[in-house]
């Protein structure tokens, strides 16, 4: 056999970390910066995220959430007042102590004007949002009170991943008071839902929507829903989270309300978020030893045409052309956007603009030469077709009608293939002995088996030593029970088992 | 006379920045934290803030830039390569000295982690986008580079005004690079055509356009076009800037690239932004004693409906109307978007909330009863006519056909009187008596006169006296010149001289 060469390397199976760093270099999506596990995100992965925060921004407005801005800091007292924020984000958050730098009596610059309560920059801002809530709540007219925020936030990281685990990243954090358990129950499903159709139509991933049982969910919350991913390697990404607080979070920060008979009351409070760790599950999940495959909806741009020509005149013809094409799909809709085509001017040979728009992940790339421009015709490839080096010559016509309908399908596509990976690596499991070896083995994919919450230390140690952790109760086996994988006993809860991001 | 009652205390004439204060406050824009002097946006507010981004968006991209995404720290080192932030900006920044909070000896959170080299968070991303351009720009070929940047920045103020300076703001920041000066100057003028546009077609601003002279110019630029409002008191407020900076910031950040003859050249940069701080333009241009008059093209909703009953089946079918009406408003379109309309079913009684939406700003009040509903009709009262007890009924069918014609009227209507405002209170000077007369008595408004760039020492203290600045040189009377007001010597350029924020 003769090796194919693919345009990254190494590929997926040679060394998955590795192959993921180069989709993201090549694809152009972002770059490690001289600050402490901080990314650059470059133009092509952020309007990624910018799709998203429309498509989200639409439906948190259209189910009455309002966007409000916070302050990047957060004061030392707040932390303090959250016992499990001292626990968790104590330990890795920037700490800011000076108001100036100034120079030394060395000529160098150093900190200046000590503050006398330390800021820490915003991990979350559960806190100081908390704050406004108790000062904005005093009666049940007041709720339910629904804010979502556009932020980034900071928390240090001694490891850090491009997108998937990084010191400062972008997210929306919502945060919501509710009158009853049962509204601020419902408003965290509302989310959850609405985070599942982004996952599956605009970013074409197939996760499990489920809750975290007790030990995984996040701490101070009563459920934690959550997405869960699976990428090409098999391990899992948390790619979402909704969570309902009860009445812990309200409790510590004084969030309380007069209800109809004139009571006091705590407020029931949710929070949820994602972030640009999405672009990560994107990648990991789509992308394949050719870079980059962004599902046509959350694409910039639709189509990279590529002109080709050997002398000025062709250039010219060919040019005319190409901007026509562009300027007919702009006129044709894809679900709410016009379809938006580039065009590859730059000096790179023809192959060499192919294989860039490959890397990059364009849903078409668009061939057009001197011949083409006789006939009428384009050569189209899409990017998910098995074999990139089968050319489909159509008529120009033909293709600008077809253009929208041949974008849903791929999106479809794309989509139908993380659901079939998805089934296909998820095996159902009685026997503890084989979910062992599974994961010894380093098998690709989730184990489904019946399982109870409150595990034996013995297998919990198990666990961790196979890095494996529940990942959730699949919301659509929830109502199942079966004998516990682990212990034999009865009436454990369907779980997804994994090796996770 | 009898006193007239307002719904904003104290009126603009009584406390002009106390009025501003109670604007903000009643129109439900933005709330002081505990932050040291950072905002709380709320989602009025923000509101204003993602229109703007929401056009400006539109028209960078228009013009290929691209939006990128930077850290919101610097390394100090960053900012000792430059001169002149070492100057600005080290005085005035937050610096991240440690990496967790623990806890000592007496139970205290305290910052721990030292880091070898602290971080300043971002008074701009200046010196980190230019790290980055020097790293991408090799070649002729890889320019033009046209990079914008939605973030949020700090710089820790002495004295904090809500919106008009506070330590954190929302900004965007253009940063670009060029082969050569003119293309460079054609982009910072491209800029400052967009700002305009927005100043005048959203936000109904109506600023002098100008550029600054050597004394006020950003210290680094060759050339600094920038937007000079003229608020309600008179005092000038800056709404934009846009600056070529020449080859400085390339010289000190070593962007260089090899030209078509295969000479290396230092690239000719520009940056250009603007900043929440035009929520405050918007304010203190428009609001009248009664609140806030938004635009209708910047406005979220531009109709609040308040229904009107007594019992519980007049409430029925003046609600059923009332959604109708509302439903029928989004069919049509004003400019980009469906006509938006929110509807009042709070518990406050009908002339609470009738004031309640005029000092929220909202275009469109309508107010509609069991008797209008009867008759078909609604009573419709603008935010901006002269009178607002002036109540006007109309068919609703006739409402709904004109609303969008109205909405672009009052668009204008709003425009208009801020130009005749300036216009009004822009004086032509010829005497030096008379300018020093004018600013010491405290007279509402600008003076335009001939002044020479560079006054003598007596001139510029005196000016400093007043607290007056020359505020730009207007492009509309660029070619003028005529007799220095200050020295008498001829050939002086015409300027603008005013107090300012």
């Amino acid at each position: 056999m003769t090796q194919v060469k693919t345009a990254i390397t190494p590929t997926r199976q040679e060394n998955f970390p590795e192959w993921y760093q180069s989709v993201v270099r090549e694809g152009q999506l972002a770059e490690n910066s001289d600050v402490r596990g901080c990314m650059i995100i470059l133009p092509q992965g952020l309007s990624l995220w910018e799709n998203i925060k429309t498509y989200l921004n639409l439906h948190f407005k259209r189910t009455n959430h309002k966007n409000a801005y916070f302050p990047l800091l957060i004061p030392k007292s707040y932390l303090e007042e959250e016992a499990a924020h001292v626990d968790g984000f104590a330990k890795e958050c920037a700490v800011v102590t000076h108001t100036k730098l100034g120079l030394n009596s060395d000529g160098e610059l150093v900190p200046q004007g000590k503050l006398e309560e330390p800021y820490i920059i915003r991990p979350t801002s559960e806190t100081i949002i908390g704050h406004s809530f108790a000062k904005w709540i005093q009666s049940y007219r007041d709720l339910p009170v629904l804010i979502n925020q556009w932020a980034n936030v900071m928390r240090w990281e001694m490891r850090t991943r491009i997108f998937l685990r990084t010191s400062e990243f972008l997210w929306q954090e919502g945060h919501t008071a509710h009158a009853t358990r049962e509204e601020a129950v419902k408003e965290t499903k509302l989310i959850l839902d609405i985070y599942s159709k982004m996952a599956s139509d605009i970013l074409a991933l197939a996760p499990f929507i489920g809750s975290k049982t007790e030990d995984e969910k996040f701490p101070g919350a009563e459920i934690t829903y959550c997405l869960e991913a699976m990428m090409q390697d098999g391990k899992a990404l948390q790619a979402g989270t909704s969570h309902y607080l009860g009445q812990n979070f309200a409790k510590a920060q004084k969030i309380k309300f007069v209800d109809e008979q004139g009571e006091h009351q705590l407020a029931h409070t949710t929070s949820w978020g994602v972030t640009t760790r999405l672009i990560g599950a994107l990648i990991m999940t789509h992308a394949d030893d050719n870079g980059l495959i962004i599902p046509p909806r959350v694409a910039e741009y639709h189509a990279m045409i590529i002109p080709i020509f050997r002398n000025d005149e062709e250039k010219a013809a060919v040019m005319k052309v190409a901007n026509e094409l562009k300027d007919s799909l702009f006129e044709k809709m894809f679900f709410n956007n016009p379809i938006a085509a580039e065009i590859d001017e730059s000096a790179l040979r023809g192959g060499e603009k192919f294989w860039r728009a490959v890397k990059k992940g364009y849903p078409f790339i668009i061939e057009l030469g001197p011949k083409d421009i006789e006939k009428n015709q384009i050569c189209l490839i899409k990017r998910n077709q098995e074999n990139l080096k089968d050319k489909a010559f159509m008529k120009i016509d033909t293709f600008i009608e077809m253009a929208s309908d041949e974008l849903t399908t791929m999106q479809q596509d794309i989509y139908q293939k993380a659901v079939n990976f998805r089934e296909t690596h998820t095996f159902e499991m009685t026997s503890k002995n084989k979910f062992v070896e599974f994961f010894k083995k380093d098998k690709k994919g989730f184990i489904s088996c019946f399982a109870h919450e409150n595990l034996p230390d013995e297998i919990k140690s198990l666990l961790k030593e196979l890095k494996v952790t529940a990942r959730c109760i699949p919301l659509a086996s929830e109502e199942e029970r079966g004998t516990c994988l682990f212990t034999q006993k009865e009436n454990a809860k369907k779980m997804i088992f994994a090796k996770a991001y």
